[in-house]
């Protein structure tokens, strides 16, 4: 795997002063067609060995380009507001928009990689983290992203020839740390281990480009060249890369039922017992959050459903419970212009709470296989990959601890009908009545089709849907908290007194 | 100042009962409306004594109104992304958006008074921070911002009655802390800083409204009525308060010398200095910035000049020295969806830097004192009170520790024209020059007048501007690269080892 890499790569330092200005005025044409165009976002993953010269090469790159365009991220410590949430928050918050290139030096394959080799973890856990870098990636291309994955590699020989010639230099010498040695020593455990992720995660759409580190001109011309390359090649294409369906279609509805149909409607609850249940829940739902093991966890609460089902309602009965400085509600409008030249996903990431918090979503990450689905806001081909990047961003989310309640609010198309017009006939409603509902309402049954395929295909143990019959609001308030209340009082269980999880434990004690 | 609140306001419980219903509904249609017309937003700081109902207030109010419209921020413990920076970041990045309502229950008035009272303090810094406070909350009001400013009063025997009845539920004997016990017994000593704030801080824009806390029927109903009276007066009136400009104009030039005439545009630098000297402050620059020292500050560089001044040049020059993980170049363009809703710093403070780092703004905040007052995109009101704006923002960057450097890279009209010819002549630099760069240059005096005022008025002894004289390139570059090691140079001294500024200690001394 790296053998065209131990060849001992050269380039003369005549040909690199001829080729460097040219190199240099074509990257910075590039970078300018790149953020005129805001056609996608290149990120560059810069890993490897310990000096091979990643830092040099990332510091050139930011001197031959124009730095306004390029952000470099070097990923040490995460600080505390990172620790609160997944490990790829930090990632999303830190990717380039559209038109620019994000540089990261250190990125979702380095502790993983790093923990293995100490030992800190097994091959599994390595398999399960690079299987997550691979779908992030996929994800990220097939947003528009540009990835290139840079692979800085040296011989064993040359690795040491390079440490001790930085140290023997009185101003590279900070350079090299005693963790270097360190790792030297272990370079046969970091080469197997390199190997196999760079195996694992060498994807047709960002394989790794393996470049020898020895000679710093020919690594700076390879890295600059192929990334003015890349660049090119997709400046010169779609900006989509055309993305065919080939899954066979939807289960067909031969016998008219699908699981929206099977729900009880009549389902409903007397006002004097709504009256006391709503007490009994908001009571309890209080108190688990201010339980001391709560400051472990936070909440995520999902809102979808029918126009005029009673979300607003339901949400607010939730709030009612709580301390407002302990949640946040997130109504899911129309994306900002700092959201489109982000991922899908981008919008929903950055409201993720630190731990102790409750954020519940006014519709949601959902809308991409709901209304841009029955609407085509989207191509066929976005709404399908969705499916599974809303299940791996939610299996993240409960991976951190984070409780994912999902509600999907269920009334009956004659229910609906009698709403709208009570809503026209009620002063304070009118505004929650608008022509786009009447227009969602003609599309009943392609929306009920969406519904039934997005709970069959993100139902998941870890992040399950609740379908709530709302046809009659006390029952389908009560019902949404006690579902809440579960959730977190068995989230709650799993975590002892310090912290730790019961399932982490579990496997330590093994 | 709290006799009103001390008066034993009380609603009778049938009163309540019947005018709850109404305010809610006139509550929820003034915050759509407000959420509609997305012409300003509303602040609502809740301050005051302990028991007096501020956060049951707090919470009854998500209630009443759509909770997705209203953020309420507790302001805890900061975080270390928010000790890293000036205090009043945190603040800044929980501003509402125009259209949504903010509620802080915890304010910028908080700490200062706390300290002071426990005597951590002197009267000074408190005066300090008030005079801080009262900036702030004026330029928000400038900027169209409703400001809704609490004090939930009690007087010591209510109080005392008050923590005595939460305690003795069991539902509620959370909410009393030790710590509250230890407020109450210094009643008189937070009564005095108390009215002492509140006296200096109730300005016109923004006064404090002062609540009495005992009946919470009264007090839900007033602060509720406050707030929809406040909205709905905003609602009816222009979206910007009436600025009218009473001070003097700016002096005129009677004998035609400003400091930009003044400045030697002949001097230079040959190419075998330069080289030399951009190795050796490039040299100094990077130990600087790698001095253990360097973790307690950042630096913050903005870049100003005439059209092609050669601002990106010099930009480029620092970039070269520094690790591309540690710096960032913010290009300032026009603001964005999310930013054109936010007072006008609020674009550049979410760029602040976290300690042991380097931002450097290319353009920057003084935009509003030259191309948006010589173009007219902002009123003549807003430029003129950016002035103090920026001078208040500096000062809380610098009293962060951190090292603010200004630059203005001047060039003649002469040179200048020759810059913009040799533009459109070399291919890759073609994109650089504009059918606006022709216009700026028609305004060539306009602007002078703009950098002359800017600089007289901004020019501090914390945060002075550089003049650069730029018609020599490498001139420029090296005066810019000098002065900034000049300033950290400065800086790092002030600091010592365990991060203690100099200033500080001295003082802790006496």
């Amino acid at each position: 795997m790296f053998e065209s890499a131990e060849l001992g790569h050269k380039v003369s330092k005549s040909d690199y002063k001829k080729e460097v200005p040219v190199l240099r005025e074509e990257l910075l044409h590039a970078q300018l067609e790149l953020k005129e165009s805001t056609a996608f976002q290149v990120i560059i993953l810069v890993g490897g060995l310990d000096g091979a010269g990643r830092g040099a090469t990332v510091n050139l790159l930011n001197e031959w380009m124009d730095p306004r365009f390029i952000q470099t991220h070097g990923m040490g410590e995460p600080s505390d507001e990172e620790l609160d949430r997944p490990m790829m928050w930090r990632f999303w918050r830190a990717l380039p928009p559209k038109g620019k290139i994000g540089v990261f030096l250190g990125s979702w394959y380095t502790w993983p990689m790093l923990n293995r080799v100490y030992g800190k973890t097994k091959d599994a856990d390595l398999e399960q983290s690079m299987g997550r870098a691979v779908k992030l990636e996929k994800m990220l291309v097939n947003e528009g992203a540009l990835i290139i994955k840079f692979w800085f590699h040296l011989s064993q020989n040359e690795q040491k020839k390079r440490l001790e010639s930085l140290e023997k230099d009185p101003l590279t010498r900070w350079k090299v740390s005693e963790r270097d040695w360190e790792h030297f020593k272990a370079y046969d455990k970091f080469r197997e281990v390199h190997e196999k992720v760079i195996r694992q995660t060498s994807t047709p759409d960002a394989p790794w480009l393996i470049i020898e580190g020895a000679d710093f001109r020919y690594r700076n011309l390879t890295v600059g060249k192929m990334i003015l390359n890349a660049i090119r090649e997709r400046l010169s294409k779609d900006a989509q890369p055309s993305q065919k369906i080939l899954a066979p279609p939807f289960m067909p509805s031969i016998d008219n039922i699908n699981i929206l149909k099977t729900l009880d409607m009549t389902q409903c609850l007397e006002k004097d017992e709504y009256k006391k249940s709503l007490k009994k829940y908001q009571r309890k739902l209080n108190l688990l959050i201010r339980d001391p093991k709560f400051k472990y966890t936070s909440v995520i609460a999902v809102f979808e459903g029918n126009d005029a089902a009673g979300k607003g309602g339901a949400i607010r009965r939730i709030t009612g419970a709580l301390d407002a400085r302990g949640y946040q509600v997130i109504p899911i409008a129309a994306p900002t212009e700092e959201e489109r030249v982000q991922p899908y996903l981008w919008r929903f990431w950055r409201h993720l709470p630190r731990k102790g918090r409750v954020t519940i979503f006014d519709r949601s990450w959902y809308g991409r296989v709901l209304v841009e689905r029955v609407e085509q806001f989207c191509s066929e081909a976005d709404w399908m990959r969705a499916y599974s990047e809303i299940n791996e961003f939610e299996l993240q989310i409960v991976r951190h601890r984070m409780v994912v309640v999902k509600f999907w609010l269920s009334i009956t198309k004659e229910e609906q009908l009698e709403r709208f017009h009570a809503r026209e006939q009620t002063g304070f409603k009118r505004f929650k009545i608008t022509d786009e509902d009447w227009r969602n309402r003609k599309k009943w049954e392609e929306y009920e089709q969406a519904v039934t395929d997005m709970v069959d295909r993100t139902s998941t143990h870890y992040a399950p849907w609740t379908l709530i019959e709302a046809n009659n609001k006390y029952f389908a308030r009560i019902k949404v908290l006690k579902t809440l209340c579960n959730a977190i009082e068995a989230k709650l269980k799993e975590i002892d007194d310090d912290g730790v999880d019961y399932l982490k434990k579990s496997k330590k004690k093994k």
